[in-house]
Order: structure tokens, then C-alpha cells, then sequence
């Protein structure tokens, strides 16, 4: 039976949860939510409104409000929701799992959880979009990209992507983009997910998908784009892959290999064989299995021509080498103006590169080689008993054919162990750094093989390191030479190390960070906490259902809770991103148009101010994208529409829109708008991105959306982590759930196919964190966090306002969402200052700048969150006016134009000190320019070049000898 | 049958354990030891050696070198460590214990545990000594003793000491030395812990305990010197004590009141009350039970004239306010000039401290109620149900005369409950924050009442808060009333508060503190873990021993490893402190003379180097002291100690001698010593302090020591916590071992006197540290450990001497133990610099301080330990090199006298970067001295005025409007 994730349990326990508040309680919400009672009503007073309601009651349009109080279970404080969290938790059963297909158990040193996976200054920073204030993460990218390029032997690689499965996709994209050709070939012996994910993607995009017929030795036509292998396969079996890269390189078509990572510190790495491209996941580097992750993925790139133009086509963010305005190295995002519409996972990679500058390239192949000796061992004791082991050449997986697959059924579960069953009846075992001797005698056993313990160590311990090591297919060429990877060996040296980087960048802990669309709010440890319990992270994400009650509670519960919230009929938790869920989105429109055979609609309208990632995700699931105007307030141009509507009545797929509108304003028109779609034949696309100003005041379901992403990351508490890991699940109405995505592996109320990432529920184990923050805010707390999102956007704005600064958009009543734009663009005119000043100058302020030029050209968009209490955001609006006076020194010529605070912003530490000052305002203003800049965060580098950097594109580590 | 302490266990699973290290294996040793195999040998060959054995064979004596492998069990990796410690963790029971006395479960706002409890940055500074790098703590420290005089409702608090019953010892030494009067009087109904320390504490000073006939009416004779009360009492009641201050005052006596933290938020404060000194636990602030702790005590006194006498004379430390060299407030350590020789719990109070400010007034007040109504209504249900409720005034804890004791105590085992069962017969219930329905349930349950939780949760939200609320004892004072536990009550407030105060001290996570006799060693990620286990951390101090096999399991181990390392034949893990097990130790030896009829002897020789908590230790056990000089290579004078004790033979009770001494040298004379000693009837207590310089090369049982405190805190990596927690269990040779502390409620081999702690194992929950350590090194590891902490000291003591400074001490071949004296005198009369002026002068090079001036005048005690790697050691050399150079330009006219980078010294970056900087030497070597300066750590106030704070003593947050 396929495991039903839309069968909702009604569990009756909430009555004994609501009486408990009268015993001792310590509401969450409150510890949550920024202002005080006494800051709420200073604001509300400021803005002359009596009390939240009446200021949303206003804002939020009348015809779309939810009057009524949302059916969520009412709020726990954080010790009794961890009690009751503990209890679910205790229902995953944490097997050992040898199943593989990609996910591996590994030791994390304690080391790096404690003062990184477990430390705000990690977890809670922006994607370094400001490298002045990032530079510690960005060299931590770097380690992660320089690992990557040398395990692989290739020279360019990025930081990073979702999973395996799609690297595997978007490198059979990007071999299609590169060779203007269509048809991919692919190995029948990728991991299951890695194919389906490939499938998924192809498809509308009308990419053939090919299997090859000989691995060894392939005909490859001059139509092939490109052709992937998995090294080793899924199987285990490294193959000899010289003539098939011959045979496509002669081709004219681009080698893609989907690797183990660990495999390569003994096997010969892509780049040793001529391979182009190489991709695969991380998670092994030191990332608990999670039952489906976080796990970042990489990909690595040859250097083809002398423009590196894979490089400059790969997907995903790169943090290349550049240098700043005093000419010392820095830091920063390589390529910016690339499309890059998939998130990535930047805390996750932070960990696997500590992890390898932690153990080193010595270390490293200690692990790998003890992995292969057992693996061997193994393999050699099954042969002794007549067992078929199918390939001789492994690295750490094999396939078995068994004697009695009941038998070894029963006995792995006896043992708790999880092995691969295959389709035709062999077994796979896949074994990782966690081996010991027993284990391997649980193994044998079985297979009906019994031996002590002695014995087992004593033989392994003698066996000398066989096969791989000692075949052709050994690696030859060094890796991890670089002086970074050789000198953090002890735990001292290490967490200095760790925290010598934290310390360069601000984070949360540091000053509020109110960036427009990207809500940075408090992400409570108590919400955290459950990610480092065993029961959570010890479970493999192909793990029999049965051994995983727990986190299908947590799937459940949440699909349950977010239906209430949104009003949507069902939920997919497999997006790992907005974007990604956008793309599902998308996707499921598309199936039901296709159902109800209207194949032929197309269009999918996008306003003008809409996310980038909308049109390219629309373009992934190949729609012809057509723009719609807005009106001067910001909002859908109404009238425009009704145009492009009537124009393409036969062929309109749907509309893509942002609610409340990313301009920062709750549309009147928005029902009428979604009606206009559906008596045409469209479905809405509600991008969620700004949802959290929604929640418990109007809900998209309710007023006429039929599909949404809600981003996990930003609405409900999953840190950013300086850019990830996310997560983007997507609500639809009921016409639209048999077109959610499925799973090869897992199937997904019986559907197998439309698959968007490698694992059934995405990166499973940050759900909890999700689930943790609902349990604890309860829907008057969720309301309230809506409401005071709204109340402090707006008592920035008019702060603002009334200090020289013109908030672009609002609505009619006069008032923002939970975001507002404020316009910068006069200063350019008037003395020369660019957003961009504004932004560098704020960090002068001990702040983060919100988002630059986005949604419009030369503004600032400001977003404050709940959490942000009133002290805070008074300091944020002050250092705002304070720069508003030194823009009009420079108007009135009090300042020079071009040496003035805001141009040579941000000041580094070094500069304010140095005897040279000669600048003609004072040093004081530079670094302590307000009162509490006496702890802020000082920049470590000056005004980054980004031309320089993207000239001379450098994504590795530099030699030492190259610092100053 | 009392609980066995000593017998050991000799369980078979060392085999199983060593044969794994032939797996993939990732040496524990390697992380903990700092330098790299290759940065060893590069130091062997600059000191001329072969290698690590070469060293240790030439200066640890060949007459007490230990000439086999220590028998500990083998090394185990982190990954392995945790799993076996996971299973020993799984004996303990974890009942819901309301059995009181003093410890009470509470719940710990997750985001304090998060980034202070498991926190380096909070976990690995030094205490406070060098405060304008340490104002984070300082604040913190500060804020504790503030909350403590409001609570108390008393003008002056100290932070901390050790535990509530040594804080009842020390106040009632401080009523004696502040009245001149030798008689105490006791309520009877003190918690028996906290009268057995007082009995252990009075009968070797000669202080008359007297219990008082009527609490409410006692007689007070002018011999009085205090009266101590518990208050609420042990049985929970609150007893009118006006007339009994009353009747002391009029006598000259104090009044001492033992109290409730948490109550004193509805009752009356001592000070309301007029009581003189109020001590307690602030435990129940924040802080797991953790089987004993370690938990915070405080002593407040009342300002009873002009000179603050009772403040001055009180133990532990206090922090003041005073000023910088600038003008600026800081903070400092205050009346550091007084004897203080009582270790502390800094890491402890912080937290108790930060609770209180996360929660304010409000809130800490709404937990005190909830508790109160749940305790008065199970009072209520019990009466009603014919149960005679000995007391109708309580706060928290009911006494109740059962119906049936058995059945009780069954259905306690049924519901996995503890309460306490006093000896007449009663039950003893006292709840805490932790109450829900369910509980109330199950305690109404036990007493045969079936109640549904609806109904209980219904009737306990309606009554009105009773008795005490209402009463005459009901408190009318505000507390809390600062602006600062009323300001940072949301969880992003209190994290940026947190790492604000963090990011202004340094700690190990910064640089190498190297503190001479200190031990600022690696405190790993993986030891610290367990601590937040809830099977260590919920378990009530006098929980039943058959609820924590776990924990015996665990102190068995120690004993056996901790025997085995140092060759005494038994151990008490009481002492709470190395000050503690001096006392202890000494108490021992006192009371082994008095049963072989020597009482006589109270001579204790103690060298003039000695640590300055010896002789405090030995006039405490009315020990008579006589110092034995020293001779010009440091070491004891043999002929000065042949003279001593000829003179004293019939008087000898003990010498008290530390090894290596304290000078870092190993004597050769010491087995002369210790015959010596012997051959006159006297025993030898050698102070642990530097016992780390000798696990696995000598041990002090085997040479002749009959006694020895080991500082857990410092060889065996439990942090330093900026101060404390510290363990000092003592260990003896068999003759000794009837002496050791017994405990009244937990008799340890049979014995109930002797108490030194309140709890018989002492800070229970941090012993998994060590046993962590001791386990992840193995004996190797530790062998190596001594052998790498005496390797670095050598380096750099020869790096240094190269350099122009002078090492004052040497043993017969050249070369130091694992620490080393430089000496800074000659620069006094060269160049006018004192070791103060390079202690500052090391901060702006980004370094913690050696130890200034002890134990030798004018000079520096350094000490690297061995987690700290060559890389490191050289930049801290470099920088003492480099403060060479800078005196070398003062002796030479180059810089100034008086305006230097070390008399100005240490540099904040407000002066760096001041505008009107007018000094001769430029900003440049003032901010950045030295290339790693560039991410080092400033310090955020300039040189401090001792002498101002303490003639202007202020102990508590001075108000707002004060900073500037």
C-alpha cells in the first residue's frame, strides 16, 4: 500500500493542552514578538489607531478578511511543546540504515555542531549579498568550493545547490544550454530520484531522455547534449567510463558524472578522466541523514575556454575571489547578474567544508579507506559463503544475491537494520562512516554467517587496502593541498577558526536585518533544538514508513495546520525552496490543464513587479511568460489585465501574483483579479513570499488563489542561514492535488511520478522547526505576529516619512503591508549618492541594509518582522535620518561629493585607525557615527569591486602567498 | 544500608572497546593536544631533545618516576565516548522529585541554555581578573548581586560561593568574626545538609553551636553572636521572626536567614524584616537539578554603619563599579586585597542572573504565584480529605501526616515520584515551576485522592491567590525595578544582550589564555554535551540511590581512574572547590591524628610560595602555620625544613607542599621531603593544583603524599566558566579514607559527619566531564598530555630567554615544568614599567594575561597548557618580544616615560580612534601592534581605578541615568 499522506489523523488532545495555560505559563508569543504591550501602544497611538485590529481591519481589504479565529491547537510554552515534541519524536524508530542510493550516516565532530550547526552567528545571517559584512561565510563558501574542485579534479564549482537530483537536472540543463542540443543519454544505474527528478525537469522543456546502452562503451550521435553517469552507480560498481567520455567528447556532447564525494579521495576524480561537469550531494561531509536533509549538493565544472563559459552559464550562486577598495583581498557572490533562481543551501555547505578543514586530506582518506576495507571484508565473507556479490569493483556499496530474502528480512529487522531491497530480489549494502565491528557481524548474521567480533576486527586490521587502491581506478592526484585544509586539526585551533569568521559577520544576534520580501525574524532556539535529537536526525530518507510514525505526524500536523491557514485543500512538503515550489506550482496547473484537455493555454501572466523567480519558473515549466503593468499605486494595473486577458482567452494558463503585492501593499482588487483569471480559464499562482502578512487575517484559498509556496524559511522560522536551506511547500485546491508531486521511491498517495527533489518530503528534518513554532504561537499568537508585522512596518514608514524620506506605495487608506519602499532615487541628483551609499553607509550603523534596487530601481525596500521590538527599529529609522542629514550636507556642500561618509562607506576598523585619516570629516563619524556604535559590528573590508572579481573570475581558494 | 561508595566495580568491556580502535578511529588525543606531530618535533629539536620521553625522563626525578603504562581503560573517539556515556546516562531513573530541601526543578528558557550554558564564549573565559576584557561577565556578575539585594531586600551581595549550606558555614563565621562572639544559635528546622556543613565548619573553630528553644520567642544571651534561620523552614513554614531580631539585636547579635529566593517575591525580605545577613541557593533560578549541581549560593549583608563593615569582611567575590582611566564607568572585582580564598560560581550566577533578566519582575512573580496556588490547593484537597497538613503558613512545601506510609510509598513508585519521607513518619511535598494538572494529579493520586484534571485545573484557576498574598508575611517592596530585568524580555532582546556582553570578553575561543597554576586547557565540544542530557540534569540531589546507578557508575569509574592516576587508594568526590578539598583533606588529616591519639600536633609547615588558599585552609582546620622558606633555585629549603621540624616534632601535624612546585619546577628533593615529614609523625598534603604536569609520569602516592585535591576545573577540563564551577575531590591514602566527608542524608561508607558540601557528591553533573576526558584520552593521551603541557612551557620559556627575558626558575637540568616565571623587575627601575603596565599592554596584542605577581612579586607565571599549538605560542611570545622592544625604546629616551603604548595601555577603539589622539607613538601600534591584531578582541573600557571602586563602593546596577 503506497503511505497515505493526506489521510489526516483528528487526534482529540488538544482540550487537555488548552487547560493547561492556567497552570504556570510563559506565552511564547510574547518572547516571540518584539514590541512590549506599552511599545505596541506608543506605535499604535503614533499611528492613531486604538489597537491592532482596527489598524489591519483597515488594511486588510473587507472583502477577503477571515473573521473568524484559526482552528489551530491552541499555543504551548516552549517546555511543554519540547514535551510534547519529545513524545512524537520517539515514535521514529533510528534504525542502522546501509541503504545508500546517495544519503549516508557520518560522524559529525561535536565540535562543529556545538559552536556552528547549533550557534545564531551561523545560523541566522542574510546570503551574503553584503560581502562587507560576510566575509567569515564567504571564505567558509570558498573552503566548500575549493573542496569541491579538488575532490572532483575540475576548476570552477558553485555554493551550492538543493540536492543530487537536481544538480543531476540542472546539469543535463546546462549541457543543453552550453551544446544547443536536446537529448540527454543517462545511465539506467543513476540513483532512482536522481532519474526522476531528471524526468520531471525534461519534459516541458522537451528534452529527450535517452538510456544509454553500454556504459562501457556507448554510441553517442552529435545530437547528445550531454551524458550522465552515476560514479559509482547505484549499485556500487565503479565503472571504466574512458571510451564512453571519448565517444561523447568526440560526439561534441558534455560528460556529466554524478559522484560520491567520499569515493573520490581513493577513486580517479571527473576531472583526472576529462569529465565536464560533476555534481552529487555533500551530505556525508558531516550532515545527519535527517530523513531527507538539509543536504547541500554541488557542481563542478571543466574550465572548456579560455571565457570559462560553463562557469558563467552553471546555476547556482558562486563566491568568487575579488578585491576591495584598498586594493586587499575580499570576498564576494561571483556573477550576480546571472539568473539565478534556485536557492541554495549555504549553512549546510558551511558544515561540510569545516568538516574537511577539520579532518584534512589524510584524515579524509583514513575515513574512506576504513569504509572500502570493510566493504571488502565484507564483500570477501559473503563470496567464502557462496553468496553472488554482482560487481568486483566497489568502493563502499555492494549487491547482493541473497539465499532467502524472508530470512534476511526477518533478520534485519531483528538486528534494526535497514538494507536496499531491489526490484529483482538482490539486496544492496551500502556501509559509511559509522562502522564497527559490530555492525559488520550484524551483517553477516544476517546472511546466515556468524563471527566474532575478534575475529572480524583481527582480519580487516590485516588486510591490506584492496582493490581500489591498488586498480586502475585509484586516484593519483592530490587533493586538499591548500594551507586551509592542513592547519585546523586540533579543537582549539578549530573553533578559533570558526570563530574568528562568525565574528566578521553580522547576523541576528548582532541588529535587526529588514530585508523587504525576505522577513529575517527571530528564529527561537527552542524551535531549533529538536534538530539535534537522534530520533530526528538518524533516519534515512528511503526508511520504511513504519520507522518513521513520528515524522509523519509532523507531516500530517503540519499539512493540517497550513490548510486551516492558507484555506488550501492539500499540501506537498517536497519542495526544498520558493522556487522550487513554484516550479511544482506550476507544474500542477500544468498536469490539470492537460487533464482537462486544455493543453494548449500557455500564457502565464506576471506583473511587473513580481520576484525574478516567477517568470523563470514559469519558463522551467514552459510557459510563455507575459507581463502586466502596474498602476501608479503600485498595484496591478487593472485595466491592463482585462487587455492581455481578453487577448489571450484561449491560451491563458494562469496568473502569477504576490499577495500582499510586493510593492508592500494589501490590493483592494485582488478578488476581482483572481475571478478574471478563473472566467477565462486561468488558475492563480499566489506566490507566499509574503505570507506572514496573512496569517490568521486572509487567507489565499479563501479569496480565490488556487495554488501556493509558502516559504518555511521566512514566514514560519526556518533560520536563513545566510541563504539556506529552505524550505517552499505548496498548498493547492482540490482540483489540483492528484498533480502534486510524487516519488519513485515512496509513492506519494499512489503517485510515483512528478517528482521535484530527491526525497519524498523534502529536507524533512527542518519541518520540525516549523512545527515547533506553530505548536508554540497557537492561532492568536499567529495572528498577532501578522499584526504586528503590519503595526511596525508601518511606524517605520511613517517615521521615515516624516523624516525626509517618500515611501513610494501604499495603499488607499495610506497605509503599508509588513513592508514598504522607501525612494533614494532623488539623491543621486541631488548629491550624487546612489542606494548603493545608503546601504554600504548603514553597515557604518551597525546594520544590514534592507533589499537594494528591488523591487524598484534605486529604492530601499524595509521590512521589519514582528520580532523586531520598537528600541530597535527606532535606532534603524534614526540611522536612516542621520544619513538623510549627511546626504543634505553634501546638497547644501557641506560635504565633499565624492569623499564623504557615504562613498567611502563602509569604514573598516583599519581605516578609522589609520594615521594617514586625510579625509575631511571626522573619524568618529565613521566608525561611531550614533551612540550605539560602540558595539556594533565593524566591516573587515572595505567597498568591494565586483568588476575586478568577475574579470577575473577565481573560485578557489587563492595561495597563501597572495594574501597580504 | 548505606550506599557503598567505595566498591568498586571491576566490569570486563575494556577489551571490547580497544580492538575497535582498528576501525575507522579519530584519535581524541590529536584534537585535545594542540600541536601537530610535526610542530612537536620542530620544538623537540629547538629544546635539544629526541623526543617527549627524553624530556620527561630528565626533569620529572628518576626516584618518583612512574616506570609502567597508567591501567585506564583505552582510548575512545568522540563518536563511541557519547554512546557508551549515553548508556551509562539511561541507569539513571528520572522521577518528578517534590522532595525540596533546597533544590527544586525549574525550567530553562532554551535560548539562555543555548547561548550561555553550551556557549564557549560564556563557558571558557578566566575568572575576571583583568577586567577591561572581561566587562561582559563583569556586567552580567553585577546584575546577579543586584537581583540578589533586591530579592533579599539587603544593601550588599557578593557573587557567589558554593552552596546554600556553605554559605549558612560562612555566614555564621562572619557573625563570629564581625561580633567577636563564639556562639551561634540554629533553628533546628535548618535543611539537615545545611546544619551538618555548619557542624563541620564551628567544631574545628571553636564556634558553640546552640539550637533555639522557641523560634518565635527565643532567648538571646549576649555571648550570641548570630541566630540562623531557614526561612521558609525545612518543613516549609513561615514563622513571624520579628520578635526573634528583635531579641537578637537587643543581645549584639546578627541575624542570619537562610532563605527561599524564589519566595522572598511574596513574603518579606530579610531586609524588610531587619535581618542582618541572608544566604540561599539561586539555584532554582535557571539551573538543573543535576544530582547536586553545580548551583550558585549568595550571601547579602546589610549596610549596618558608615564602613560598610559586614560588606568588607564578607566572603567570595564582589563586583563594583568604579571608573576608567577615561572617566567611563566599569566594572571590576572589588576589595580584591581581602582574603579569598572560597572559589566561586561565575558561570552559574550568570545564568541565574540572565533568567532573572529574560524574566523580569512580572513574570517571576507570576511563577512564584502559580506555585503557591498549586501547594495551597493540594493543602486544601489533602485537609479535605482528612490529612493533617502540619503548617497553615507556607510558600511552596507542605508537610502531611499520612494515612499509610507503604502504600504511599508505592503508589510514589508507581507514579515515579519522590517526596521526601521525613524520620517522624510525615511525607514532605514542595512543588516548583515545572507543576502541571498532571502532577497535582498524581500527588493527590498518592494520597489515595482521584481527582479529574479538568476539575483540579478548573478550581485551582479560580481561586484567588491565598494565604500568603494576603497575610502579614506577604512582601510590600517592589523588586527588580531596573531598567535592566526590564528590558530584554523578548527573545531576540536577551540573545543580542547576551552576545553583546559575550563578544566584550575574551576566552578561549579568542586566544591562549595562559595562566600560570590556571590550566586554561581545551574544554571539548563532546565532554560538555552530556551536561544538557535530561537523564544528568533532572535528578534531585537526595534522590534515592537506586534511581542513580548512572551517576555511581560514573563516580566508580572516577574513583578507580582517578586512584590509579595518582596512587591514593580512595576518593571523595565531595569537595566542591580545590579550596574545599584543602579543607577537607586537612580535616581528614586532623581527625586521623586525634584516633591515634595525637591531637597535639597542629603544626602545618607550608612554603612561602604556597598558593594562598593553603594556609586559609589550614587556619579553617585550626592548623597552626609555619612557613618554610625558599631556596634561590625556588625549591623548598631543606635545611630550613629539617629546622622547622626538629623544632616542632611533637607539634608536626602536616606539610602542605604543591608539585611541581609552585615556581614550575619539578624538586628532586621532594622524597626527602616527604620521609622527612613522615619520620615525624606528620602527613603530607601535596596540593593538586599542578597535577596535570603528572598524570602518567609520577604519582603522589607513590612518592609519599598522603592526601591530594585534584582541580577537576583545571587538569580535567571541566571550564573555567569565567571563575567557577570548579570540583575538588580529595584523594587519600587508606589510612585517611574513615576521615573523608561523610553527608547526613546520604551516608557515604556509613559515615554521616564530616559534611563539606551540602550534597554528598558535590557538583555531580559536571563529573561527566571529566570522566568524558579521562575516557576520549585513554592512559596514552593523558601520558602525553603531561608531556606536551611540559614540551610547550619549555619552548617557550627558551624562546623567551632568548629574547632578553629572565625565567627566574629552573630545575637542575635547565628546564621547567608545565609553567614558568619570567621576570619583569629590571624594567621597573629601566624604564619605569610594571608587570600591570605589560599585563595591559598584552590586550591590545589580543592576549589574556599570565598571572601578574604571584607567586613571585613583579613577575610573569606562564603557563600554555597543551591544547594550545605552536602557531599560537609564537604569536604570544612574538608579543612579549615585541613589549621588550617597546620597553627597550623607553630604557633608551625613544618613547616617553609616562605617555607609552604600556602605561597607556590597554587601548579601546574610542581612543584609537579619537580625532584629538595627541600621543607620541602612533594609533597604529595602539590598535594593531602585531599582524593577528586584525581580528583580535578590544577591550571595550581603558585601564581601571581600583582604588576609586573601592572607596566608593558600589555592588549593585547603578541607575540608568548614571551612564553616560
Amino acid at each position: 500500500l503506497p503511505f497515505k499522506l493526506f489521510q489526516l489523523s483528528r487526534r482529540p488532545h488538544y482540550s487537555f493542552i488548552t487547560s493547561q495555560r492556567l497552570f504556570n505559563y510563559d506565552c511564547f508569543a510574547d518572547r516571540h514578538i518584539g514590541p512590549s504591550e506599552l511599545e505596541k501602544q506608543q506605535m499604535l497611538n503614533y499611528l492613531g489607531f486604538k489597537d491592532l485590529d482596527s489598524i489591519t481591519n483597515t488594511n486588510v481589504p473587507e472583502a477577503i478578511k477571515l473573521k473568524r479565529n484559526l482552528r489551530l491547537p491552541p499555543a504551548l510554552d516552549e517546555w511543554r511543546m519540547l514535551t510534547e515534541l519529545r513524545g512524537i519524536a520517539e515514535k521514529n524508530k533510528s534504525y542502522r540504515s546501509y541503504i545508500g542510493m546517495g544519503y549516508y550516516d557520518c560522524i559529525v565532530p561535536k565540535v562543529i555542531i556545538r559552536n556552528m550547526l547549533e550557534n545564531a552567528g551561523w545560523t541566522s545571517p542574510y546570503t551574503p549579498y553584503q560581502p562587507e559584512i560576510a566575509q567569515g561565510r564567504l571564505e567558509s563558501l570558498l573552503n566548500f568550493q575549493t573542496m569541491i574542485c579538488d575532490l572532483t579534479g575540475l576548476d570552477v564549482a558553485n555554493a551550492s545547490l538543493l540536492d543530487e537530483a537536481t544538480a543531476v537536472a540542472e546539469a543535463a540543463c546546462l549541457a543543453a544550454r552550453a551544446t544547443k542540443r536536446y537529448t540527454i543519454l543517462y545511465d539506467k544505474q543513476l540513483h532512482p530520484q536522481n532519474l526522476a527528478v531528471l524526468k520531471t525537469r525534461a519534459e516541458p522543456l522537451d528534452i529527450t531522455l535517452v538510456p544509454l546502452d553500454e556504459i562501457e562503451n556507448p554510441t553517442v550521435t552529435r545530437d547528445v547534449a550531454g551524458v550522465i553517469v552515476q560514479y559509482p552507480d547505484t549499485e556500487g560498481k565503479i565503472f571504466d567510463l574512458q571510451t564512453l567520455i571519448e565517444n561523447t567528447h568526440n560526439a561534441g556532447g558534455l560528460v556529466i558524472m554524478a559522484c560520491d564525494l567520499l569515493a573520490l579521495t581513493m577513486i580517479r576524480p571527473p576531472g583526472d578522466l576529462g569529465a565536464d561537469i560533476a555534481v552529487g550531494s555533500a551530505q556525508r561531509f558531516g550532515l545527519p541523514l535527517g530523513y531527507g536533509g538539509p543536504h547541500p549538493a554541488f557542481m563542478a565544472v571543466a574550465k572548456r575556454d579560455s571565457k570559462n563559459s560553463l562557469a558563467r552559464s552553471m546555476p547556482g550562486r558562486i563566491v568568487g575571489v575579488s578585491k576591495d577598495v584598498h586594493g586587499n583581498k575580499a570576498y564576494r557572490l561571483a556573477l550576480q547578474t546571472r539568473e539565478q533562481h534556485i536557492r541554495r543551501d549555504k549553512a549546510t555547505s558551511n558544515i561540510c567544508a569545516m568538516y574537511a578543514v577539520y579532518h584534512g586530506p589524510q584524515r579524509l582518506n583514513a575515513i574512506a579507506k576504513s569504509i572500502h576495507k570493510s566493504t571488502a571484508y565484507l564483500a570477501e565473507q559473503l563470496r567464502k559463503n557462496d553468496y553472488i556479490v554482482a560487481h568486483s569493483t566497489y568502493f563502499d556499496t555492494i549487491k547482493v544475491k541473497p539465499k532467502n530474502l524472508t530470512d534476511i528480512r526477518v533478520k534485519c529487522e531483528e538486528r534494526r537494520i535497514n538494507l536496499r531491497f531491489f526490484d529483482d530480489g538482490h539486496v544492496g549494502i551500502a556501509l559509511d562512516e559509522t562502522i564497527l565491528s559490530q555492525d559488520i557481524q550484524d551483517l553477516l548474521y544476517i546472511f546466515g554467517i556468524e563471527m566474532e567480533r575478534v575475529t572480524i576486527e583481527k582480519e580487516i586490521s590485516e588486510t591490506v587496502c584492496p582493490l581500489i587502491g591498488n586498480s586502475d581506478h585509484a586516484r593519483r592526484s592530490p587533493f586538499l593541498s591548500h594551507d586551509i585544509f592542513n592547519k585546523y586539526h586540533s579543537e582549539s585551533q578549530i573553533i578559533r577558526y570558526m570563530k574568528r569568521l562568525e565574528n566578521k559577520d553580522l547576523s541576528l544576534v548582532h541588529s535587526m536585518i529588514p530585508l523587504g520580501s525576505c522577513t529575517m525574524k527571530l528564529n527561537a532556539s527552542a524551535e531549533l533544538l529538536p534538530l539535534s535529537w537522534p530520533q530526528f536526525s538518524n533516519i534515512h530518507p528511503f526508511a520504511p514508513t513504519d520507522q518513521t510514525r513520528g515524522y509523519q505526524q509532523i507531516f500530517n500536523d503540519l499539512e493540517k495546520w497550513l490548510s486551516e491557514m492558507t484555506g488550501y485543500d492539500s499540501f506537498s512538503l517536497q519542495p526544498n525552496s520558493g522556487a522550487n515550489g513554484e516550479y511544482a506550482g506550476l507544474l500542477a496547473i500544468r498536469e490539470y490543464l492537460k487533464s482537462i484537455g486544455q493543453e494548449q493555454r500557455k500564457i502565464c501572466l506576471i506583473p511587473s513587479s513580481a520576484h525574478g523567480t516567477n517568470p523563470a519558473s514559469a519558463q522551467l515549466a514552459n510557459f510563455k511568460v507575459c507581463p502586466i503593468e502596474s498602476d501608479k499605486h503600485g498595484n496591478i494595473n487593472y485595466k491592463d489585465l482585462c487587455a492581455k486577458v481578453e487577448k489571450y482567452k484561449n491560451e491563458l494558463a494562469a496568473i502569477m501574483i504576490t499577495y500582499p503585492s510586493t510593492h508592500g501593499v494589501f490590493e483592494s482588487s485582488i478578488v476581482d483579479v483572481c475571478n478574471k483569471i478563473h472566467e477565462n480559464g486561468g488558475q492563480v499562482y499566489l506566490d507566499g513570499a509574503n505570507f506572514n502578512a496573512q496569517v490568521g487575517l486572509c487567507r489565499p484559498g479563501d479569496y480565490g488563489s488556487d495554488v501556493s509556496h509558502l516559504n518555511l524559511h521566512k514566514t514560519f522560522c526556518i533560520p536563513h542561514g545566510g541563504g539556506g536551506p529552505g524550505m517552499g511547500p505548496i498548498g493547492v485546491k482540490s482540483h489540483l492535488s492528484p498533480f502534486l508531486p510524487g516519488h519513485p521511491l515512496v509513492p506519494l498517495l499512489g503517485r510515483s511520478e512528478g517528482a521535484v527533489a530527491g526525497t519524498p518530503w523534502g529536507s524533512s528534518s527542518i519541518l520540525t522547526i516549523t512545527w515547533a513554532y506553530i505548536r508554540l504561537m497557537g492561532g492568536d499568537g499567529l495572528r498577532q505576529s501578522s499584526q504586528v508585522a503590519i503595526l511596525n512596518a508601518n511606524y517605520m514608514a511613517k517615521r521615515l516619512e516624516e523624516g525626509g524620506y517618500r515611501v513610494v506605495y501604499k495603499d488607499e487608506q495610506g497605509l503599508n503591508a509588513h513592508e514598504f519602499i522607501i525612494d533614494c532615487k532623488p539623491f543621486k541628483k541631488s548629491a550624487g549618492i546612489d542606494v548603493v551609499d545608503i546601504a554600504k553607509r548603514l553597515m557604518d550603523y551597525g546594520f544590514h541594509s534592507p533589499t537594494m534596487a528591488w523591487p524598484v530601481h534605486d529604492c530601499l525596500m524595509i521590512e521589519p518582522t514582528e520580532s523586531e521590538d520598537k528600541a530597535e527599529m527606532d535606532r534603524f529609522v534614526d540611522s536612516l535620518l542621520l544619513i538623510r542629514e549627511e546626504i543634505q550636507k553634501i546638497e547644501e556642500g557641506l560635504f565633499d561629493r565624492e569623499i564623504n561618509p557615504l562613498k567611502m562607506a563602509p569604514h573598516t576598523l583599519q581605516v578609522c585607525v589609520d594615521s594617514n585619516w586625510d579625509r575631511p570629516y571626522p573619524r568618529e563619524s565613521a566608525a561611531f557615527p550614533a551612540e550605539w556604535c560602540h558595539h556594533k559590528l565593524f566591516p573587515t573590508v572595505g567597498r568591494i569591486d565586483d568588476k575586478y572579481g568577475d574579470m577575473n573570475l577565481i573560485c578557489s581558494c587563492p595561495p597563501m602567498d597572495t594574501y597580504k
